[in-house]
């Protein structure tokens, strides 16, 4: 497992991002004892534009705070996808909406392909869990993570009302990546 | 009023500095309109070590996503009055909870004493809301901040039921920095 990981997660205002990145760091910084650096950055914009928070975890004290070569980028929209997986790490994954990412500007690369909102819909009949998913997704497709420790993580972050439809949207996610992954090469490290 | 401005809350681990960012972005960036970067780093010591949240306001897209000079700088333990007061920029301020630090490292700085986690405890009952108080007082001291915004994002973030008891907080850690701006010289801008 890499020492130093980075992740991004992109998508448009109002997709739950910035939420993304809150619970991954809750997930790896409390649960799992990492060095945890969060990024969320947003403007006037963001109910609409572009946004994204980034992750870094570590083993160690992080020195320099930019991601630089995500290992991981999720891109919930074709805008998300255009602007912010050009600096992909080597051997990095992308993971897509499928139905909100139409093309991939890079060729050659690990592209998982999910239809995260989709799923959403179906799951909870609510397209605002599709960040719900892509957590699930994106514990199964970084290596770095651990699946329970960011189930909890979703579940504490949440009022326990909704707990029971974040844990389906969440596992459906989960069981997407998986899905993906015994059809490809094995888990990525 | 400063275009571009830095802020910095440091404290302990379970003091709410990570949630201060939050509230404080989301006031800045959602409600004002603000270019918003927020940083949040903590690692395994972070339960009862240093740890802090930073955040950069612009009026416009933010180049360098570092922290480098702040504006403001919180401090609600002496350790981070110690570590993280250095770089204060030439005219910043820095607000330490008057009980918990006890000595200031740097001289000749504008320093706001007030009895955050005290205000707290008296006016709800709890120390845990000791960053709501400093939420208010912030509001009032860094002028690019509107506190009609700010005590919106702390009613909006946290359930219906703690709404009495954080205006109450707010309230209190506002009117402690009004005494001390009218007393000193004029609303830091």
């Amino acid at each position: 497992m890499k020492k130093h990981f980075e992740m991004r997660f992109g998508g448009t205002g109002g997709q739950g991002m910035m939420l993304m990145g809150d619970v991954t760091a809750e997930a790896a910084g409390i649960k799992e004892g990492k060095e945890i650096l969060l990024t969320k950055s947003y403007g006037p914009e963001s109910r609409g534009g572009a946004c994204r928070s980034e992750l870094i975890i570590d083993d160690e004290k992080i020195a320099y705070p930019v991601v630089s070569e995500p290992d991981v980028v999720l891109a919930m929209s074709q805008k998300a996808c255009d602007s912010y997986t050009g600096d992909l790490a080597a051997g990095g994954i992308i993971i897509i909406d499928s139905d909100l990412v139409k093309s991939v500007p890079q060729r050659g690369r690990s592209v998982f392909s999910i239809p995260i909102t989709r799923i959403a819909k179906e799951v909870t009949g609510k397209e605002i869990s599709a960040n719900v998913v892509a957590l699930g997704a994106v514990a199964v497709l970084a290596d770095v993570l651990d699946e329970e420790a960011m189930k909890e993580a979703v579940i504490e972050r949440f009022p326990a009302k909704f707990t029971e439809a974040n844990v389906q949207a969440f596992e459906a996610g989960a069981a997407a990546a998986e899905e993906l992954v015994s059809g490809q090469a094995k888990k990525y490290a």
